[in-house]
């Protein structure tokens, strides 16, 4: 007898129809004789739904309300869910996030969870129970209820696995799995059976949206065995598990395209000791996610700083760089909002040297300008006009032959 | 200074316009410096959209799952109420039944509140916040959400104003008050400024759906002063509160007419002892509400037993009556569901007699035939031929003058 943790996306409980799919696959599992916890998110459309009511009503709705608001949906299927079951003869019982014992600190729409008490799940388990669970959602101190930010039921799904030692962790959705490529984009994208915990926080982070990246940085210090899987179709998924010695021989795993990019350049800076400094200081102060920097080399004591931040942050950036630009003396900004982000992703790259020249030489040959690089242990990116994006997609993807099963 | 509960149903915040408005009427009193606690309801048309789906997943809902999915109409309400009303420069705070403190009993969609903790109210109306509380729901000893029945809003805001000491509980609906018909039925009915508790209970069991009965009970057990006004209009409603020396001048304070009755008459019973009970005893056994009951003059050692039943359990009603005649000896039983009940309530027929008389009098003359008589201290309900149902009551309502305010 195993014990599973199951998640639902919004899109699996989207209507009547798809709940009354999903009860059959939860079945299926409870008559097998596991363990099981089952998460759900709330029904597609609803989030939407919700908040077009209350920006209808403030144009800055309070965080505390929005949560009461917003954490609403997920009651509605785990109680829709376990009505269906016990019809089906499951022993099912829904758990709000209290009831479930997630405690969170007090940030409001983007609580992080802080410990989990168990208690009551146990008991569950242990009479036979399923308890259908509330994901999205947890409780204060004060008691009052939060919500875990975007995508916030995978990482209910991940800490209630941890918290219960599951021996998986399934994430159904509406993908069967994570691709070497978006198979939008690259038709001859193939499925992965297994990818390493840090690579998916690679792809997750880079704009895979097949699992919160929270989620996986959680799953990955537990050693959270996690499977992504359809609901709409049966058969396997992708694994998400440690590092292992297969993986290593693989050079890449998959490649990225990111269009969710922008580049600001602070023109003709003083170089002077301490003045990128206080720049990349204001603009962490005010929250903004920089992603790359380059500094070009210094002529006649000037420089240009170019660094990268998400669309969504722009807006708030520009305001920041046009007071920091006549601060630090410099002579003007440039922003570049026509940009994309191409990265390879795969643990391999520890111990393999040349894909980045590999990576250059193929964008290159396919004529497109590299505006800037950066690397991790696992990773490469480039950012180049956003119009070539796909194209220089599909080319690494052919180059390093990813549409190929790796050999066994 | 004084203590108020608002209660508002869910016509008055069935949009976004309608909880705009609400909204408003909040602010004023917040602005008038009175403590403040506001009750709501889901948005009308919630409830109904959630069983349609339970009743499409399931033929028999659990009841514990059907209280964690009603419950959530209500979260909605309160968080967008909070969210416009800290706009306005309200401090006010959204609470769920478990945050107010309404603990019940056990029985789910039905449970009865068995104690309040005011604990985090108190607190807040100190510091205060107006609490924005979800009517309807409360939590049992194991910490499920429970809830409180068809009205139960009604029952939140009285259970509230008793526990808070308030100086009103106001029932904000979408009538301004409660008249002495029904003006559908009676152009001439006119509102009442004020009604005892008792009878306010006779004219809300008796199918005036202004007030859930067991709301009223408790304003009376507790003597909360309620007030019933609309929330669509401006003005006074009507005070529900203690009998006093005014009210007992009048003779008859309203007429109702309800159809929801249905009569069952076993016919040729052995007129022996014993046989009624046990007739009645089955009856209550199968949780059926018996209203009247009439049992004939014997003739030939047989007689007639008829009793009425509210029409949604008369199917349960035949189906008991059909063994229970067999076994009784008695001939057959006869249904006849094309009736009504007429009834004059008022406080003042305690100290008036003739009141019953001019009743049937008045019938009489219009011709019509009385089938069942019932009276209580308070109260006298005749059983007619639908038909003449709103011909009673019209009748009865000029007969007393009704249309007329009372001598000051």
């Amino acid at each position: 007898m195993a014990c599973y943790v199951q998640k639902f996306g919004g899109s699996s409980v989207g209507n009547i129809e798809r709940i009354q799919h999903v009860a059959q696959l939860i079945d299926k599992t409870y008559r097998e004789g596991h363990q099981l916890v089952v998460v759900l998110s709330a029904m597609s459309g609803e989030t939407d739904r919700l908040m077009k009511m209350a920006r209808e009503l403030s144009t800055d709705p309070d965080d505390r309300e929005l949560d009461v608001l917003l954490s609403s949906g997920e009651r509605v299927t785990i109680a829709l869910m376990a009505m269906i079951l016990k019809n089906l003869g499951v022993n099912a019982r829904s758990f709000t996030g209290r009831q479930v014992g997630i405690v969170t600190d007090g940030a409001h729409t983007k609580a992080r969870v802080s410990r989990v008490d168990t208690k009551r799940v146990l008991l569950a388990l242990k009479d036979k129970v399923v308890p259908i669970v509330a994901g999205f959602q947890g409780i204060n101190e004060a008691s009052d209820v939060t919500t875990l930010g975007r995508g916030g039921s995978d990482l209910t799904a991940v800490v209630l696995a941890a918290a219960l030692k599951a021996d998986t962790c399934f994430i159904y959705t509406d993908v069967d799995g994570v691709y070497t490529a978006d198979p939008n984009m690259v038709p001859s994208a193939r499925r992965l059976d297994k990818i390493s915990y840090e690579e998916m926080l690679e792809m997750a982070s880079l704009g895979a949206k097949v699992l919160q990246t929270r989620s996986v940085e959680l799953a990955a210090k537990h050693q959270v065995p996690v499977e992504v899987r359809s609901s709409f179709q049966d058969g396997p998924g992708t694994r998400v598990v440690k590092e292992d010695v297969d993986m290593e021989q693989v050079l890449v795993s998959g490649v990225t395209g990111d269009r969710n990019q922008a580049k600001v350049t602070v023109v003709g800076v003083p170089d002077q000791p301490g003045i990128a400094a206080k720049i990349f200081v204001a603009i962490a102060e005010a929250a903004i996610n920089v992603d790359m920097i380059i500094q070009n080399v210094s002529q006649d004591s000037l420089t240009d700083i170019s660094f990268t931040v998400p669309r969504s942050d722009l807006k708030a950036a520009i305001s920041l760089v046009q007071d920091l630009a006549k601060e630090v003396g410099a002579r003007t900004f440039e922003v570049n909002e026509a940009i994309a982000k191409v990265s390879l992703v795969g643990v391999g790259m520890r111990s393999h040297s040349g894909v980045a020249a590999r990576m250059f030489a193929t964008l290159s040959r396919d004529g497109i300008n590299i505006m800037m690089i950066s690397t991790s242990e696992i990773k490469i990116s480039c950012v180049v006009e956003e119009k070539y994006m796909e194209l220089a997609v599909r080319g690494l993807h052919q180059e390093f032959e990813l549409e190929k099963p790796p050999a066994a």
